[in-house]
């Protein structure tokens, strides 16, 4: 949900152009976390040089990136030219929460008509009716719906108290956010503080990259905290022990540029050294050093690390695909071999998960395995739980995380505890990591974003290396952390000679999956043609069980997320229980049949579906005559090991989602309503 | 599924008239299990008495019990008034699961063109295509799709055979028997023995009632068995020891009549002295004798008593209630209060489960709560998993029970698992129990059927006396679930101090639950009126977490159910993962949301649906302003504990379906392809 990004530049004069083309790019990039309104904050044109940041300009506008970026391109009062030798520039890409997508919710928000602050936040301010109602009381005016107004207008208040007079923008940010409850991420612009910015963190990502020519004073940005915790006195931040305060170039002479972002995809392409921001965390750029403050210091609390990313630039480029999500399923035979790679020797069947290997002893010793995620995640824990009891021999839960808060689930010290999610950013899986852990349980990340808090959080994990992942319905990463699930699964059962046959297949199934998935992709235009029958239509039915129960759920979700079709995923065991009154010769139905376990079963339910003149399309492996014969029509499939075939029978789904999406002219990758990483409960 | 039908009676002079009006009345008490076609089978009429049963008439019809009614009132060559001395007559009203409804598909089904084995069944042949091909093999030529076809004709086709000259009726079904795989329940007439009747079961229920004017010979009937276990030879089946061989009259002139239904409601008006057949018992009537056969002797299974059924006829039929489901919904105060009666001692705050008294200390010490169920069983187990996991401090894992057995769930002897079913024969549940046993847990069973399957076959249980229940929508079974398992979440707390206060809140709220259900069945009206305003709506969507995530599920599966909207409960955390892309000012959405713990959040999800125009008609306690300040329209709830609130928010969304079912002009009792009690897999 939302996008936030600002950029600094110091000491590197930068043409109005550069700076806004510059924000416009970055909001683009973060497009897909939310694209109902957008807005930027910079300085506005000044007389003289002295002037510069006196006034801030905010721009905003209902619609997507592209309709803000044809805004500014016409706004005449701009100098386009006009360089700038230090100026903040921030901006936002919103989904909305609270308050319906228009001008006056979009972000920058702000303290008051003139813009002495202006803030941009992804999450969501819990106790924002409180804090209105104080502020009203000090007759303040409020314009917006949001919850995030309520940070300016604090911003601004506590800045004209009397003792507020000498302290710095870090510690004026600090002040506020100590009065703010829920998650989020915001960046802060004043004209109080020309030049500077400042931002910090709670349960939204954030990270900062950093580009200079020249050397750098430190790669280790030691934290400063406040001297005394008991007294907690916020206005007096000293430096630490540590000689080296803050990061900035060696030679005072050269300059430096910072960019703050949700996260990576928008930073990549101007540099690639960063600062992940830990939750709590108050960044500040002054005078083009960037210094880290907390209030209180707690253990590992110390320094702050630069890192360099790995993303590379054309991962998040759609090349010569319409949109990112077909990209993205057309990746699948690479991602899911990239989650393999290195970590299975099909020589001698043996799994190596790196990021495990310091637990092994007290993961294979647990009593409970716990899955847990939301959305597509939670199916991809839901699609793997049957072969994880098989080879663990463990009792194994799947929960979503936001039910599983609900309800302050029973969590014991000898439970492991998986928290999936494609970004590791997901508000409800990192609330229910903390809940784990405080429990004592054991945690382990199953994420595809390395340095997401997830990832950072947890005791241990399993990277799915799926690449990055832009397209808002998820595609690749479903499959990728299948795979992941799988390989834990034969992790767990290595030592077991009574299952060395049962590996092997398994182990087969996966070398061969990368070649078999370029097959499946091969139907692309069979599945394209029964998208051109089914697109009208307002509802469908997805049915499967067994191993194929989630295939239906996440192909539903698919369908939801793009067409916003409304289709179900039905367990065809339950089909007798309730929904087979839906079905009719009218009602779209696809059903997913494969031949393991579950074969006669599913036999059963598409008899009854053909029994009552249902028309069932059919996803089954491609040798299997009885099941053609029976269905309307049919997909086929290549077989594998059970517990492989729903990577298989997904695809399909994701493609007929996106061709029934682009039939009825949608934005695949901006699904109405959705955004990307989901950083709020 | 499907409900088999059966009279006989033996030296008491009946005309045809009352014998096909008897099997009417049966099937129409049977019709809730199924009503695509109908059928019945009797002796055709015959030149002499001595000719009586040389011959068999077979009348089935597609559509309703009344039409086949209206088919055999019109039947010319019938004398209604003939009297029959002795006369066995077999019916059927079917549910369809392996073929369309149509006429040839009907019951009862037979042997050849002669009908000289007819045959009804309930139930499924999982390898009728084996014995198809077999048969075809030695010439029998087939006229339907059913699976059933198969046992009529391997009835001849072993009755031709050699060496089954002098073998008795029942040792040729026998033999038939034990080559069926699969479930089912069978009732066979015969040329070959006239006024005889065989019936047998597997899977499916099956009950035979008595009426005889004079005393009976015995009150607990032998079961005959085969002399030699390990020859297995079925020819020769010989009294057992016990000098009571069958069950008839002492009086030699006395007549008596049997009768013989898949439920009890079908018999009690005749008589309530019954029989339950167990699995693979074969009872046979011969010379008006019933005896008892089994091929092996097993443990526990020397006899079977005759039981006195404790049902009311009033409590079968609808009085002056449009429906049984409307009947139901309305006697909710009485049966909820019926499944507390006698259990809840609200002065001391003391529950008395007595089904459970002598298991109590293992279920105490168990490790893991395993509850299991199909449909609205298996919501309402959801709808109590956090309280039985906040009073029992104990993992609770919710099952449905075709994915259960789908997965092999590893189960564990320190685990106690429920096993939860109105009808208690649902065929996913029971064979769960059966896997759960084999695996040496402790198994509970929660039905509301007295001498069903699952409350025998369990080793304790918690019986929910809400009377029969006869719509295929079920409602008050639901609420008296709900019930049942709350108050085993008391009894698991009842030594808990810290617990005193939660236990007095949820102890006060059922003692005020009949009252505040009868304060909510009050809103009929307006819940009326909704429903005018949608029934031409295509898709619902209902949303909620925590408790009342459960009651989204029920409540869409009874819109479901019975008005065939394609209606979805949603979990409302689960809403920014995908299905908010549904949502728009067109989509029909209804929300729960309770004052408990999840406030907060699901004002969140009320606004995130709000700020996308969607209009939500909201479900709130009647005090909560706020809540109905931003509700486009609101039904108001008397407001109780959080556990039992759903309880309360379940009945408005059973009224909705009936209304929206009503002005769709649907059936309400009998769903389209629906049936009650769910005897196949």
């Amino acid at each position: 949900m939302c996008g936030i990004f600002a950029y600094l530049n110091y000491r590197i004069p930068k043409t109005r152009r550069h700076i806004l083309e510059t924000l416009i790019k970055g909001l683009q990039r973060l497009e897909y976390r939310g694209y109902d309104s957008a807005g930027v904050a910079i300085d506005a044109p000044s007389k003289g040089a002295h002037e510069n940041g006196k006034q801030i300009c905010v721009v905003k506008q209902q619609g997507k990136v592209e309709v803000l970026a044809e805004k500014l391109r016409g706004m005449a009062e701009f100098d386009f030219n006009d360089e700038m030798l230090c100026h903040v520039g921030i901006a936002h890409t919103r989904w909305a929460t609270h308050g319906v997508p228009n001008e006056v919710n979009s972000h920058p928000q702000r303290s008051d008509p003139e813009n002495e602050f202006v803030v941009v936040h992804n999450g969501i301010v819990t106790n924002y009716k409180a804090l209105k109602k104080l502020l009203e009381g000090k007759g303040f005016k409020f314009e917006s719906e949001t919850d995030t107004e309520v940070i300016p207008k604090m911003l601004k208040y506590l800045h004209q108290q009397p003792d507020a007079k000498d302290i710095s923008f870090s510690t004026l940010v600090e002040r506020v956010v100590k009065e703010l409850e829920g998650a989020f991420a915001i960046v802060v612009k004043s004209v109080h503080f020309p030049g500077e910015v400042v931002a910090t963190k709670r349960g939204s990502p954030l990270l900062i990259g950093v580009a200079c020519s020249g050397e750098l004073s430190t790669d280790i940005i030691p934290i400063r905290y406040c001297k005394s915790i008991s007294e907690g006195d916020h206005s007096k931040v000293v430096p630490q022990n540590n000689p080296l305060g803050s990061l900035h170039p060696v030679d005072v002479e050269c300059g430096v540029e910072y960019y703050f972002a949700s996260d990576a995809s928008a930073i990549v392409e101007h540099t690639r050294r960063v600062i992940f921001v830990e939750d709590d965390d108050v960044a500040a750029v002054s005078g083009g050093h960037l210094s880290l403050h907390r209030v209180c210091r707690g253990p590992g609390q110390d320094c702050r690390a630069l890192q360099t990313l790995e993303m590379e630039l054309q991962q998040i480029v759609k090349g010569s695909y319409n949109s990112y999500m077909q990209k993205e399923i057309f990746e699948q035979p690479d991602s899911v071999l990239n989650t393999m790679r290195g970590r299975l020797k099909f020589e001698s069947n043996i799994v190596m998960l790196g990021g495990l290997k310091d637990h092994v002893k007290v993961i294979k010793r647990c009593r409970r395995l716990i899955l847990i995620g939301c959305g597509t995640s939670y199916h991809a824990a839901l699609a793997t739980r049957q072969v994880l009891e098989e080879l663990s021999e463990l009792p194994v839960m799947v929960e979503l995380a936001s039910d599983f808060l609900d309800r302050h689930t029973p969590v014991f010290r000898d439970d492991v505890c998986f928290f999936i999610s494609q970004s590791g950013e997901t508000a409800d899986t990192l609330m229910a990591l903390h809940f784990c852990k405080e429990n004592g349980a054991l945690t382990v990340g199953v994420t595809n974003t390395v340095g997401s808090s997830i990832s950072r959080v947890t005791e241990c994990g399993i990277h799915i290396n799926a690449g990055p992942e832009i397209g808002v319905a998820s595609t690749k990463a479903y499959t990728s952390q299948v795979v992941a699930l799988v390989m834990f699964a034969l992790f767990m059962s290595e030592d077991r000679i009574s299952m060395t046959q049962r590996r092997k297949e398994i182990f087969k199934g996966l070398e061969e999956l990368p070649d078999q998935i370029r097959k499946v992709l091969q139907i692309d235009s069979d599945v394209k043609e029964l998208a051109g029958e089914m697109y009208k239509q307002l509802s469908l039915l997805i049915m499967g069980r067994g191993y194929n129960y989630a295939t239906c759920l996440e192909g539903a979700l698919k369908i939801k997320e793009i067409t916003y079709m409304h289709s179900e995923g039905i367990l065809s065991g339950e089909l007798k229980h309730g929904p087979l009154a839906l079905i009719d010769d009218k009602m779209p139905v696809i059903m997913i049949i494969p031949r393991d376990g579950t074969y006669t079963k599913c036999h059963n339910a598409l008899k009854q579906v053909t029994a009552r003149r249902g028309l069932p399309v059919v996803l089954c492996e491609e040798n299997d005559k009885e099941t053609i014969s029976l269905a309307f029509k049919a997909l086929l499939l290549p077989s594998t090991v059970d517990c492989l075939q729903g990577i298989l029978a997904v695809i399909p789904l994701q493609l007929l989602s996106l061709h029934i999406a682009n039939l009825r002219n949608m934005d695949v990758d901006c699904p109405r309503n959705l955004a990307k990483s989901v950083t709020v409960e």
